[in-house]
């Protein structure tokens, strides 16, 4: 590593997965830098990435602090890092029940919200041909999950441990990306009044200081595009 | 609980994920019995069932020998058996590092492989209209997916640890449902010529005998719809 940080992130700007392990490095006060990849250039399919990511996607995490230590998978790196760098839980659980809690939530995050709803942005964003039944399928995944969430959330303020854990951060990405670009002209979709639990959750996640820094930076680098 | 048995397994005849835990169950040895539900009468999103699992999906596990803790999410539910009742590391890696990457290819079945092939799945099989641009989408990802995991077992037998472990068991039956109904015909498919590492390890998998034994167990309730 030239860039004399502890860590290197493989990333992208738009790409939501990136930045929830951003957010965890600020959290942790740990110090990285970022390669963005340039997806038109397929540079996360190009040898020099794969040999650390045979998925050829994002995030990767390098950690210089142990022997290069490579991890991906948005959610297993999250967990890495604070099983090695959060040994006083500011923002991850000890007790071994909560401990499965917080896989548990990961889980349903990792299959149950982000592809779901990356599924919706691709089908409204990007997909070649407009198909309205696969729009219509993935919207309404949209409000299910807020709607399980809201469950939860109607009855405490986090998801698991009674405060702010890696398993709220990794909301946070998709979240936003549903509520401005996937959902906004559902069915007369509000948020606030629609699940006023999930809007005030994702409100105070927004407030934290590592999340709105991580968010301005990576507003900053699409204003760029 | 009525059935005497050390754990309850919420599931499902036809899906693939309440299988995986079923698989490692009976590498453990330990005693469970299943509760079916049926998806045409929405039992899965009841409340008897809601109130143990939010996201009312399959599948949900109580351990009545551990004061009836429940846990979802398939891949959360084998983490919590190897790490209670899998001392002796028959299907689980010990190391940390292991463990780390034992925790980031259960992230990419449950992320990478499980969602994509259920959409392939859904639009083949269930969907209302014949879409074919998103039939072929996910055609595509499902080859991909192979791809990623020929790269990697066309160098070593199994994905983690050099053994049979969970991370094996949890992409058996999503892998299936791919050979069988997802990809039979796509560009004159075949796993054995295209991928012979993964061929090579899916029949190395199936030929287990839990496996064998589970999905001979599935077989035969599909057979009786």
């Amino acid at each position: 590593m030239s860039h004399g940080k502890q860590f290197t992130l493989y990333s992208h700007s738009f790409g939501p997965n990136g930045w929830k392990v951003a957010f965890v490095l600020n959290e942790l006060g740990l110090q990285y830098e970022t390669i963005y990849f340039d997806f038109g250039k397929k540079e996360q399919k190009a040898p020099e990435h794969i040999k650390y990511n045979p998925n050829g996607r994002i995030p990767t995490l390098i950690d210089h602090g142990n022997n290069d230590f490579v991890v991906w998978e948005s959610n297993a790196i999250m967990i890495y890092l604070v099983e090695k760098y959060d040994k006083e839980h500011k923002i991850s659980v000890s007790d071994p029940s909560e401990k499965m809690y917080q896989l548990q939530w990961l889980f349903f995050q990792a299959s149950g919200q982000g592809p779901y709803f990356g599924q919706a942005g691709w089908f409204i964003l990007w997909h070649h041909e407009k198909l309205p039944s696969a729009i219509e399928r993935y919207q309404k995944e949209v409000i299910r999950v807020f709607g399980v969430l809201e469950s939860v959330l109607s009855k405490q303020d986090w998801l698991v441990g009674g405060r702010c854990t890696i398993v709220d951060l990794s909301f946070i990405t998709w979240n936003e990306a549903a509520i401005k670009h996937m959902v906004p002209d559902y069915n007369g979709f509000n948020l606030e009044k629609d699940f006023p639990a999930v809007y005030k959750w994702h409100i105070a996640l927004l407030a934290r200081e590592s999340v709105s820094k991580v968010l301005e930076e990576k507003e900053s680098l699409l204003a760029k595009k």
